[in-house]
C-alpha cells in the first residue's frame, strides 16, 4: 500500500493511478483531504480550464472529444488534458459511466488524457466545490487543459461553470426556444456559443437569435461572446472553436478577467474549506459535549424547535468559546 | 405593506396569500427566515408528509393530483393540502411553473389546497433543507398532508424525501431494467412501490421483479413495500394508493419508526441552522475584520493557497475566540 507521500509524488509525476486514488480521497473528504489540497495547489494554476454545458443531448461529449484531440495535436509540445464529466442528475461518482468508458476505449492508449466522471454524492460545498478540486489535481498532475463538461442546465451546472476560465454553452436546433435559454442563464454566462448539428432546420436562425439577444443584453465587457457554427460528429468547426477559446483566454489574461475569475474562486475555496472544518468540529462537539448534547436531545424529543434551539446555541457566549477552543484543539491531531 | 406579525398571524389562520409571502422571505433567508421558522415550528407537526418520486415521465404529477382529490373528499372534515413540486434541474424558484399552472386551475376555486413550485436555488443547506422549511410552513398553515413531488432520482432528489413521513416511488414498465431502480437507490427509500400506466406492456413483470427484489433484499423491518398497479390518468388504484400510505403510516406510528424519522429531520435542522448562522457570522467577519482581511487578500493574490489559509485561520486560537465574540454579539442585534 502507497502511502500519502508516494501517492503524492506520483500524482504530481503524471502518474494517472496514482492521480485515481487521491481524486477519491477528494471525493471521500477524509481527514487527508485539505492536506492534499494543500500540497496540490502549490502545484496548480497552470492549467486552463474550460466549461461546457448546455441542453442534453446537445454533443457535448462529441465536441469535448473532438477538441481533445485537436488539443492534443498541436505542435511539439502536445498539451495534456484532463476532462471531468459532472453529472448532477446520477447519484453514482467516481467510476466510468458508460459513455465514458466508450470514450476511455478511444483516448485508451494517450496517457495524455484522463478522464473521470463525477456525480452528485457532494462534499459539503456541494458539487460545484468537488469539481474545483478535482480540477485542483489535474493540474497539480501536470494536465495543460482541463475540460469540464455538465450534463443538463440546472442551478448546479451553472454553478460548476464558476470553476471554468472560459465557458462554452453548447445549443442544438432543436432547443430553438432562444427565450429559454435566456430564463435558463445561460446567456449570463457564455463566453463562446456553439450551435451544434448545423446541419438541422433551424440552425443559422438560431444562431441569428442567440447574437441579436447578445446585442440586445448589452454585456458590461469588450468580449461579445462569438455564435460558431459546428457538425461535431464529422468534426467540422472543431478548429474554429479552438481558436474561439484560443481569442476569450488572450482577452481574458489580456484584460483582466482571468485574474478577477481566479481571485473569486480562490476566495470561495477558502471560504468553504473554513466553514467545512468548523461545521465537522460544531458536529463532533455537540455530539460529545455535556451541555449541548442535552440541547440535542431536546429537539429530538420535539421538547424545543430546531430553529429556536439553534438560535439558543449561537448566542451563548460558553459553548461558542469552548467550541472556539475545541476547533484549535482539533487542528493539532 | 403587512408587518411580519400580520404576516405570520394570517398565515396561521391558513391564509394563502400570507403564507405565499412568508414563503417567499424563506427562500431568500433574510434575517427573518429564522425567526419566522421559529414561530411556526411551534405550529407545526399535526401535517402528515408524502413523498413522491420516480423517473420523469412516470406520472407523478398525475398521481399527486388524484391523490388530492380522494384526500379532499374524505369524511366531513376535508382534510387540506399543500403540495411542494420539487425540480433540482430548474433554475427557477418560487413561481409557478408551466404544469403548476396547469393544475392550479384545476384546483383553483379550492381554498383547501396551496401549491409550491421550487426550483434549485438552494439554501445553505441545499434542496432538502428549504423543502423542509416550506413543508414546516404549510403545516403551520394548518395543511392536514404535505405532498412532496420530486422530478427525476438523482441524489438531490433521494435527499429531498428525507423530509418525508412515506415515500411513495413511483415507476413505469418502460422505466422496465430494475436494476437500474435499485442502483438508483429508489429500493431503500420506498415505503409504497406504484407501476402507473399499468395498462402498457411489461407492467405485471415490472411489479413482480420489483416485489422479487424487496424479497432478496432483506430490509431489516416489518413493513414490507407494497407493489401497486395504477393508471393513474383515468384514476384507477388510487384508492388502493390512498390506503396503502394510510397502512404505512399506521404501522410506522405504531412501530415507532415515524418517531425516528421525525427525530432524524429535527437534528439535521438543528444542525443546519447552527451551520448557516455560523457561516453568515464567519463570513462578516472575514470581511470586516483587519487580521482575516489581510489573509483573505492574500489569498485572493495567489500569495498563498486557499486550503492552508484555511487551516492557519481554523488553528488560530485568537481568531477563533474572536469569531466565538462576534457571533454572540452578532445575536443580539
Amino acid at each position: 500500500m502507497a502511502t500519502l507521500q508516494e501517492l503524492m509524488r506520483q500524482m504530481l509525476a503524471g502518474e494517472p493511478l496514482a492521480l485515481a486514488r487521491l481524486i477519491t480521497r477528494i471525493e471521500k473528504e477524509g481527514a487527508e483531504a485539505v492536506e492534499v489540497l494543500r500540497e496540490a495547489s502549490q502545484h496548480a494554476g497552470r492549467g486552463y480550464r474550460i466549461g461546457f454545458t448546455g441542453p442534453p443531448g446537445s454533443g457535448k461529449s462529441t465536441i469535448v472529444d473532438q477538441l481533445t484531440a485537436t488539443i492534443r495535436g498541436e505542435g511539439q509540445g502536445r498539451p495534456t488534458v484532463g476532462i471531468i464529466a459532472v453529472d448532477p442528475s446520477s447519484p453514482f461518482t467516481g467510476g466510468a459511466l458508460l459513455g465514458d468508458r466508450i470514450r476511455m476505449e478511444q483516448h485508451y492508449k494517450d496517457p495524455g488524457v484522463y478522464i473521470r466522471s463525477m456525480g452528485s454524492r457532494g462534499s459539503h460545498g456541494g458539487l460545484p466545490h468537488v469539481t474545483q478540486r478535482v480540477a485542483t489535481l489535474l493540474e497539480a498532475s501536470g494536465k495543460d487543459y482541463i475540460l469540464i463538461e455538465t450534463v443538463g442546465v440546472g442551478q448546479t451546472e451553472l454553478d460548476v461553470m464558476e470553476v471554468a476560465d472560459t465557458v462554452v454553452v453548447v445549443l442544438v436546433p432543436e432547443a430553438g426556444d432562444t427565450i429559454q435559454t435566456m430564463k435558463a442563464g445561460l446567456m449570463e454566462i457564455a463566453d463562446v456559443f456553439v450551435v451544434n448539428k448545423a446541419d438541422r432546420d433551424g440552425a443559422d436562425r438560431l444562431a441569428r437569435e442567440v447574437e441579436q439577444s447578445l446585442h440586445l443584453s448589452a454585456r458590461v465587457s469588450e468580449w461579445t461572446p462569438p455564435v460558431l457554427l459546428t457538425k461535431a460528429a464529422r468534426g467540422e468547426g472543431i478548429q474554429e472553436l479552438r481558436e474561439a477559446i484560443g481569442k476569450h483566454r488572450e482577452y481574458a489574461e489580456r484584460s483582466g478577467e482571468l485574474a478577477r475569475r481566479r481571485q473569486r474562486r480562490r476566495t470561495t475555496q477558502f471560504l468553504t474549506t473554513v466553514e467545512e472544518k468548523v461545521s465537522a468540529a460544531l458536529r463532533e462537539l455537540i455530539e460529545g459535549n455535556g451541555d449541548l448534547k442535552g440541547v440535542l436531545e431536546r429537539v429530538q424529543s420535539g421538547e424545543v424547535d430546531p430553529y429556536s434551539a439553534a438560535i439558543d446555541v449561537v448566542s451563548n457566549r460558553d459553548i461558542l468559546h469552548k467550541w472556539a477552543s475545541a476547533l484549535e484543539k482539533r487542528q493539532l491531531r
